[in-house]
């Protein structure tokens, strides 16, 4: 009452919220995001064909694409569509025609966790990927048919081509060897003699610690025929024990006694309700006194934000290309399982700049 | 001579030059490429499934994944994945375990030029790009067999299964319908009655044209009947002549006594010395008085980084895709053919903001 004419359209229920308007660096990651496969293989391609190399060479002087081509001994064409594609994603610079290698190119060249990334993508997951939000839809690894006719990739790892299996490999090894000692000398200080490897995968995580305790590892068929040759080989066929078993059949119990359950980087292959039943068989695998430890990657405790983004990719494996209902949790996620496991966290720390361990106590 | 032991390290020929170093963020962005294509197809799939148009509904209050979940009907397991990586692109933002909306994703969901760059991406290229370095080392479009048994694109764009060759023309039609309108009134400012309109695709520029002047289109046989069909059921048949031409063999002649040759985006399509011969071909299509008029994007005119970088991502697909020898040029390479092929630039300006015309006289 008493509004003067006009002044309705700014009564407070009529206010609406200002849209969010792109920025020009928005369209430019979106004109990133829209063209980043053909740009993924560009780099990737540049990588392999010798080009970041050359330019590594040369400095920050940098060279003319006729120079790269010299270099490489790949077509001017071939040369410029490849530096074009860096400099669009700021993996190389660009000044009066001469092209230097930028952080990013230096990253993707020299650091031995870029590399593996990478590859991992290139031969696991990109012709898989296509089939993502199939995979999403359905709840199945729809783009798993490209590598071959498993219903998870954890039958078919030893199976894959040489080529694709050595990165799955490299990338399955480098985020797991590094924490590995460091885990021993943990285990040993605690007093543990008998440990349970549950997915102990090709058995590199047991020859560690067999040296210093009795371990039996239970994988599927596959990885345990690996797992107890190279046990045989590093003369530690004692130490060892081997048992091949379906993890996913929870009414097969493991074998019990065990001072401790270990479990890392194996929980981020099931989905929430299979990891209650993992946890559930492995407690009842304890002795009196035994801990179930959890190694995991949580996307929510990386001090990096390109590990944060490493993980989200990662997941992305999982839906498409694994299993199609796992991935790499956050820590809330998987602290929820233990507690319906009936489990306590008896420590929760970190292990490694990546890593967190959790002790679970019965 | 008398200088100090330990000194010669620091003699100036032994100064090495500090390599780049990178930063966090260098890892940010190289890890982002590291795992672009998995990535791409869960934005694209966050686009496809209705995550992004649920939190644009949002605005800046966002939503928790569950909210997600419920509102597009999607498991939690999926909505999370596709936020996350959204997350990881910076197109959507975090807080308090709320997404929402930010720049880059508004563009992805509202941008045309956006949306049809990502469709064309997906549909045309995802799977041939995996061919790309073999495409490069090989200048063949290595990745064509992913989309059929053609020796170039050009050949098989009509026969592409219909939701394929929906996006390829969404593409085409996108970066070339604009400049229609404007280009068409230049050349009756100019006097043009007679226009030879080579590479003229279905005929969506000579449909246009011909209201104002005769147009005579060469393409190949399936694009021309196409263009032929068009013609006809717009009342255009008497103005516009079509005819099938192989447009690589250049012993082939043009027709003759034209006022204008229209080159619209269409020397892209071809590496330079076929350039330099069409554009041979196409002066001595003209009458005395007569222009060539070349209608290009050229990368090193865009001011818009983002246009630039959709160009440098379309190159690759000439490389892998289309015939494995083209790309969108730098204006120099251009200038140089037309030079080559005995052409004098008459007029080189702008056609609409990503768009060159040359006016080249003989």
């Amino acid at each position: 009452m008493g509004a003067p004419r006009g002044a309705k359209h700014y009564a407070p229920a009529m206010i609406e919220e200002v849209p969010v308007r792109p920025s020009a660096d928005d369209y430019v990651t979106a004109q990133r995001i829209a063209f980043a496969p053909l740009l993924f293989q560009a780099v990737r391609s540049a990588r392999d064909m010798g080009v970041l190399a050359a330019l590594d060479r040369a400095g920050s002087a940098g060279l003319t694409p006729r120079d790269v081509a010299r270099e490489t001994g790949h077509s001017l064409y071939a040369v410029r569509l490849l530096l074009e594609a860096c400099l669009s994603l700021e993996v190389v610079s660009l000044e009066a025609e001469r092209y230097a290698l930028r952080g990013p190119g230096v990253a993707l060249l020299h650091d031995e966790r870029t590399r593996v990334n990478l590859d991992f993508t290139h031969d696991v997951c990109y012709r898989g990927a296509f089939h993502l939000e199939e995979s999403l839809r359905e709840g199945r690894p729809a783009g798993l048919s490209t590598l071959g006719d498993w219903a998870t990739i954890y039958e078919g790892v030893p199976e894959l081509p040489p080529a694709i299996r050595k990165s799955w490999y490299a990338f399955d090894h480098h985020y797991s060897d590094g924490v590995f000692p460091r885990a021993v000398r943990m285990l040993v200080q605690r007093g543990v003699h008998r440990l349970l490897d549950v997915g102990g995968n090709t058995g590199r995580f047991a020859l560690q610690a067999a040296r210093a305790m009795d371990v039996t590892i239970l994988d599927h068929p596959g990885e345990i025929a690996i797992a107890r040759a190279s046990a045989e080989a590093a003369g530690l066929g004692e130490r060892i024990t081997t048992r091949a078993i379906d993890l996913l059949d929870h009414s097969q119990a493991f074998p019990t006694s065990f001072d401790a359950v270990w479990m890392s980087q194996f929980l981020d292959c099931f989905a929430h309700d299979d990891i209650v039943a993992l946890l559930g068989r492995g407690r009842a695998a304890l002795n009196e006194t035994g801990r179930i430890y959890v190694v995991e990657s949580f996307w929510d405790r990386q001090p990096a934000e390109s590990a944060q983004v490493s993980l989200h990719g990662l997941s992305l494996y999982f839906a498409c290309i694994a299993n199609g209902t796992s991935r790499m949790y956050h820590s809330d996620d998987l602290l929820e399982c233990a507690a319906r496991a009936g489990l306590s966290v008896e420590a929760d720390r970190t292990l490694g700049p990546w890593h967190t361990l959790l002790v679970l106590k019965p």
